[in-house]
């Protein structure tokens, strides 16, 4: 028995790592997050059993996890993006660990970069930014935006839509400049990616109708996105 | 002609890509780095023109590329982790770019959360961290330690290990506890990865026998070290 948590990568199915495809060609059980794609979501065997997290609550995954797992059989838990990165993979590690059920994580390409990349945007880039700061908007009210607008180079927010205005102002009050460039990526990586460019000051109403999942960038890497070629969606994957 | 600038990943070469790796089996040259695994170097076609990049200048590089690809042949460059975070993609996406060179950028998992990973550490969690900070400490002078140090959660430094006692020193100065939880992993997800764990003020002593590549990672999610399983190195492909 063993439980493998695996990144699923940014959306783009031709995204997931070699190592993870190949573990969800074989699964008996696939749990999956209702943002990874159908594609990866029909790899799994025509026998495995597949479920939707998505009416579930975090302590009923995680005991559906360890419940199948004493069958003996083989569970890929697939989640959006690196199952670390706001995936509450350690969560489910824990629960696990704590059970005495094997596991193995399989990191995920994570959206932090990918996203800003299919967009024309380096998080980094050598004599514009040598320094990433990453937070998530869920709760934007648990922000030290002083802290985060004090931060040199990028700042990445992940589900910062539903709170961009208040994050933006936050950040203007605490000194960065409202001409600083910005982006918004909503469904990045995807065929239907829409990205909106604007300064901080103007982003929120930029992006009005964007929908999530949606990624928010702030820094000066944000003006490279016109030079930049975008992501290609691969979809496909090889056999 | 196209130049596809692709993430190998953390080091375990069942970390790629699917689309990733399906590109280097397709190429006709991979320009790759040195700490690329073997085992991809292996993956691109029999016939096709591999160059390790180890003794050519970043803009040799872009010049061989442009060459290359002018000449109507597939070019992969495969880059250790992504592209785009610390990985100097972003220049040779420019220099394509400016060539009139089509290009693709396909996304790796970066060490940044991976390496960390399979030490057993999610550099977020719930209730303990929703924020990172990733640095590089390649050229330590260059960093702003004291907002380095204010800032909250979990802190990621690549290439660190050189300047560890300085940059350990620096954010105690700057407030930083000195028993904070820190670790330092080299080779992170290959067979060889080494993981110490220390205080940070402990934390260079303890690293002393340490060899690049290494991350550096410190915050209270470090502590979760010592609960959590490691990464599996997979090593081989599958066909």
């Amino acid at each position: 028995m063993r439980v493998f948590l695996v990144g699923a990568g940014p959306g783009d199915p031709g995204l997931i790592t070699a190592r993870g495809l190949e573990l969800v060609r074989c699964c008996d059980v696939l749990v999956h997050d209702r943002l990874v794609s159908r594609e990866l979501v029909t790899e799994a065997p025509p026998g495995a059993l597949r479920i939707d997290r998505d009416r579930l609550g975090q302590h009923e995954i995680e005991q559906l996890l360890v419940r199948y797992a004493r069958l003996g059989l083989r569970v890929v838990r697939l989640k959006g993006g690196d199952p670390f990165v706001f995936g509450r993979g350690g969560e489910e590690a824990v629960a696990l660990s704590a059970a005495g059920v094997p596991f193995e994580v399989v990191p995920g390409v994570s959206s932090f970069a990918a996203v800003p990349a299919a967009a024309g945007i380096p998080v980094t880039h050598r004599g514009i930014s040598s320094q990433v700061t990453i937070v998530s908007g869920h709760d934007a009210d648990a922000l030290d935006l002083a802290a985060v607008a004090r931060a040199p180079g990028t700042l990445v927010v992940f589900m910062g839509l539903g709170s961009l205005r208040e994050i933006a102002d936050g950040l203007i009050r605490h000194g960065r400049a409202a001409d600083t460039p910005a982006a918004v990526i909503a469904s990045g990586t995807l065929p239907e990616q829409r990205t909106v460019v604007a300064p901080l000051g103007e982003l929120a109403d930029a992006a009005a109708g964007l929908e999530p999942p949606a990624l928010v960038v702030v820094g000066e890497v944000v003006a490279l996105a016109g030079t930049l070629a975008l992501h290609e969606f691969a979809g496909a994957l090889a056999a």
